[in-house]
């Protein structure tokens, strides 16, 4: 359905980078949940960014909702939520000669061609990173959703410019999941912290830019939740997360690894733990047969080095049916990672209400905080 | 929508493992797509296995169908496909006094929890491979229509059991794709794949499996298709590719690679070819924004080693809440990823030809043949 | 989504009147519902009709699972429900000279334009009033997940031929409901019903055709379930009985007799009883805002007489461009609307367990029964 | 989907009546539609109504396009439009004592029960008719669509407190449509109109209320448009007419008049016209099979009268479950059937351009304007 996700929770996204406003319309939310101004507040500056690492545009990014909240509580009905745009300096980004800058690395190309050039170039328009604002302001109300009935979500940077962070307790990653909760950049191992922040810098320096892996768990899911085909919890889940702009790779548990695994050695041996089965490892990230089985489930995202550098690159000019180089001004971040974190924590969160809610029916918050 | 897969081509699931037959249901498809019972029972073979690598299992196969085809094409209105199962022996697979065997890398317990033990474990039930011979049987008329406008699909077991394959030509793999076909054992490079099938026949005689990884290139596909947010290339195909039992991963172009890479290096640079946009590099793997670029459209799924295996396990007894150990019997593949590539091509026909309805209407097929 | 209606519990139907079977498959049904195989028997014989005012056409009827029921009850996967075509005759349909017979009042045409002539015509071929077979039977599976939890559905032939039947009593309709259950010829004045026929009989002697209208009772929905805009009741219950054949209007509560009353009469007044909200009159048919309020849902369809007559009709050539006259031969019913009926029932239960399930969850039948 | 409607083109709303502004999201739209600005003005104004028949309730209703448009036309991206409401006046419809006011013939109750009371009440909040501003302003950009491709959209008040209107020249409605387009009070008789106006009148000084019958005609939809089962023309059409608050009846061609009517009058018999398959009657609207004839599509909805009267009326205290009396105030219109017209436009347009999209593409109004 285009930019509308989810079968019972749904989130429509809608906006331009350089438009008036971005936004979210959240269907299906059960009525009753706290709007909780702070994280919001927390997860939109977390999103932006605002240390020394993040691009220079400042957005107040105040989320204003226009329908769906009374008493500081979901009504049940749809929630449009929508942030100004305030800092808008589209010259930055012109089109060049009436015809559209070709980055590479962007969607300028494709946009172009889906939209027969009637789309919006500025800034990246609609494919902007922008647009994520709406996806986390509806996130943070999925995750006091969430809240409600134990539901426990974080994500840390595993890994940045080829610096690796400390990974989750995949049997047991809460507490960590609680440390992870306030970081502006979300590591385990601060000094591995430190060493990706570097990297970061010194790849500004040199006009260009990194990437890293995202590595998300979360903990409090019911087992029995998800499909045994096409709606499997990795398929829903990776359905959304590769919105997240720059995410090319979505593994489970062991993911990739489990490829060069002996059987013996990836299966998941199950023992009892008081009255609960448990997994001595969770190899399969909680997800068995496309259904949660009661572990936390793990799961990480391949995010490409940022698009926009400095450097001078070989382009085409889309008019003419020429080749050309093309040098991107403007402000760019040199790493969007540290910033994705909160935009898979928001896509997370938005994908498993909609998991709930369809299992569970659309008062899942309070069916399961009952029981 | 749980057990059905499109928004404009549309695949329906059903069946078990040791039920009578298994199926799928096809509808929104082109009417006029000739029906290749050649190729279908090629995939069929190919998904079965005939060598010593696979189960013992043999079943003859037969894809019936039940509607929507006359005179060797497609009417328009739904295909019902049933393919038999006739070597059904439920007594390997049975229920240990009353309860179901909970065994380790299964869906036995997450199925048994979600369908409050209702459901059918023999086998797998409908979380057995088994259910992809529907799948295979609707991919199969899903690649008679991108036949139709040009469309080509290939995958090969890029690695098994830690033995790597030669990798696609990432801009320009039609020839491999063609190499590819008709092989049982699909590999780029022969001797790498019968190194693959020793350590398979290693693994077997260890009472133990292996898993691998699976690589697809599309080429053909028209520019423009997919959408920015939710249903882009990437979030559909993964949706699918989810559900071919035992992926635990999927990478688009470089994939996890991207998150070590320079922006400098990950963007593709483009140059004009003749009159056509190409890029120089496909790290993108063909999607940018979500939308397809016109270059090869390249994706890589994690298998993970069969879960059935003969070694010993620990495991729980379900009824009594007890730990258990558990010996499996039975046939069982020491691998599954040569015949999971089959059913890889096969989805990727039905989300691709899916995407295609959306984008150019419902005859897309003859749409894009003209042009 | 085509051929496929539900959002949690879906039912996809395939299949052609001529073909060699028709069916469904039903998705997302609750776990351990059972398969009443005397109930889905008397539906299968009631959608045939049986007695002299049906078609010649006899099928023996019988519903073949192949999937999703284990020990007489749904296993929660889906269910894939199949019946032969045995009593084919397709001589009786044939195309003339190569291009299909274009029959006033039926799909002839427009599904050779929108195949572009791929589709089966024989007898309506995917049109066919055949194809409620599979509705009926995956309806019959609806019923038993709503008799668990005290919702019942009802049907009567409220006229034909001008003829009227007593109506339900709107505000408690239970056993006029419960009265129709076994009936044949479904009336609630036998006298009526009794002129009916004579109508019927005397329209077949005429060689043409009658139509009727049929009014629908459900007791036992609690109320809140719908939504506000578009899913409402009244959306999604249309949406579906549009597609029994011949359907060509729908009306709930007094439906378009409420166009002449005023709101002073219209308005349904609340009145307690005991601790229960209810309305005295039930104009609204058991809906407000689109949502059940508690009260019986009451609704009617308008079908229209059987298009085919055996009197000489105008039509065209569709291969010559030319007009010219047809004869209708083979074995037609003077009228569908007492065999209509059955399938009504069964489009109301199947809309309505997606309904529950949206806001109970999958499980639905028994966690409404607990309460 | 809830609050969204479509499959490839789709509006989603939001708002409450009483609240910040109400608005729609319009996805999926073709790239490089004209926005008219005039005719979005002339509708919005329609819908509100401006003459003494109306609401005392004058807002702006100037639609503001937060995305989606560029340099006077669509992008192809979200079109997210709200519409302010500065108007308010809670108190008028302020809950008494702490319990909501349970209006008869509203949604009061319903909303309260499905809400668990954390909707918002005021003005009958998401339940208002108010939300339709969203509609009308996503309507009449898909009204932009269809004018490109040269399908026309008209709505009369067939009846108003038994008051008859002429009809729709079945065969041959397009100089109705014009007609019709300008209108205040969209009658094809103007005698008729007035008496329909007095009727009105009088019943606001009986402090009550009238309800009637709108009747659209659609002509230039190419034939082969619809699917045979659930996504008939009619299922899709009704579906989303059904949220135009107050309606309770949808019938197409003759509808409920087909009942009585016998076959041999009932079908319409095909004839030549030049090259042309046209009907000398339409008595299915244009639809045969759920598909598109070529014929115009024809259909009326039953609207019936304003909840909202002066009179007193019975209820309940819903938090002491005790019997009550109710006296509206407010500003209430005395008929909404004159305002409710433009609505239907509106809804038909949305789902006249999904239907084309999922046939065509989603550049269908070029694509068939070409044709």
């Amino acid at each position: 359905m285009k930019n509308t996700f989810g079968n019972s929770v749904a989130v429509t996204l809608f906006g331009e980078s350089h438009g008036e406003a971005v936004g979210a319309v959240l269907d299906g939310m059960a009525p009753g949940i706290e709007i909780d101004e702070e994280l919001i507040a927390r997860q939109m500056r977390l999103r932006r960014g605002t240390d020394s690492l993040s691009t220079a545009r400042r957005e107040e990014d105040k989320v204003r909702f226009l329908s769906g909240v009374r008493a500081g509580k979901t009504t049940g009905t749809p929630i449009c939520m929508i942030i100004a745009n305030r800092n808008q300096n589209s010259a930055d980004y012109a089109v060049k000669d009436g015809a559209p800058m070709i980055r590479p690395g962007h969607a300028d190309l494709t946009g172009w061609i889906k939209y027969r050039g009637f789309n919006d170039p500025a800034g990246g328009g609609h494919f902007s990173g922008r647009i994520t604002a709406g996806l986390v302001a509806a996130g943070a109300v999925a995750l006091s959703a969430l809240k409600e009935c134990g539901v426990k979500i974080g994500t840390h940077i595993l890994s940045c410019a080829g610096i690796k962070d400390a990974g989750f307790d995949p049997v047991d990653p809460e507490k960590q999941i609680e440390e992870l909760c306030g970081k502006e950049f979300a590591v385990l191992d601060e000094s591995a912290g430190e060493k990706m922040k570097e990297a970061i810098l010194a790849a500004r320096e040199d006009l260009d830019s990194v990437g890293g892996v995202l590595e998300t768990a979360v903990t409090g899911l019911p087992a029995g939740v998800g499909e045994p085909w096409f709606d499997t919890v990795e398929g829903e889940l990776s359905h959304a997360l590769f919105s997240i702009p720059a995410v090319k790779g979505v593994e489970f548990g062991k993911g990739f690894a489990l490829a060069d695994m002996m059987g013996s050695k990836a299966n998941d041996p199950f023992r009892m733990k008081g009255s609960m089965i448990t997994t001595e490892t969770n190899n399969c990230g909680g997800i068995l047969g496309g259904i949660t089985n009661g572990m936390p489930v793990i799961f990480r995202t391949a995010v490409k080095p940022t698009p926009s550098i400095y450097k001078k690159q070989k382009t085409v000019l889309i008019d003419k049916g020429e080749d050309t180089e093309i040098e991107i001004k403007g402000r760019h971040d040199p790493a969007i990672v540290h910033r994705a974190r909160v935009v898979q924590d928001s896509v997370s969160a938005l994908v498993l209400c909609d998991l709930l809610s369809v299992r569970y029916g659309t008062d899942f918050p309070f069916i399961l905080a009952k029981k």
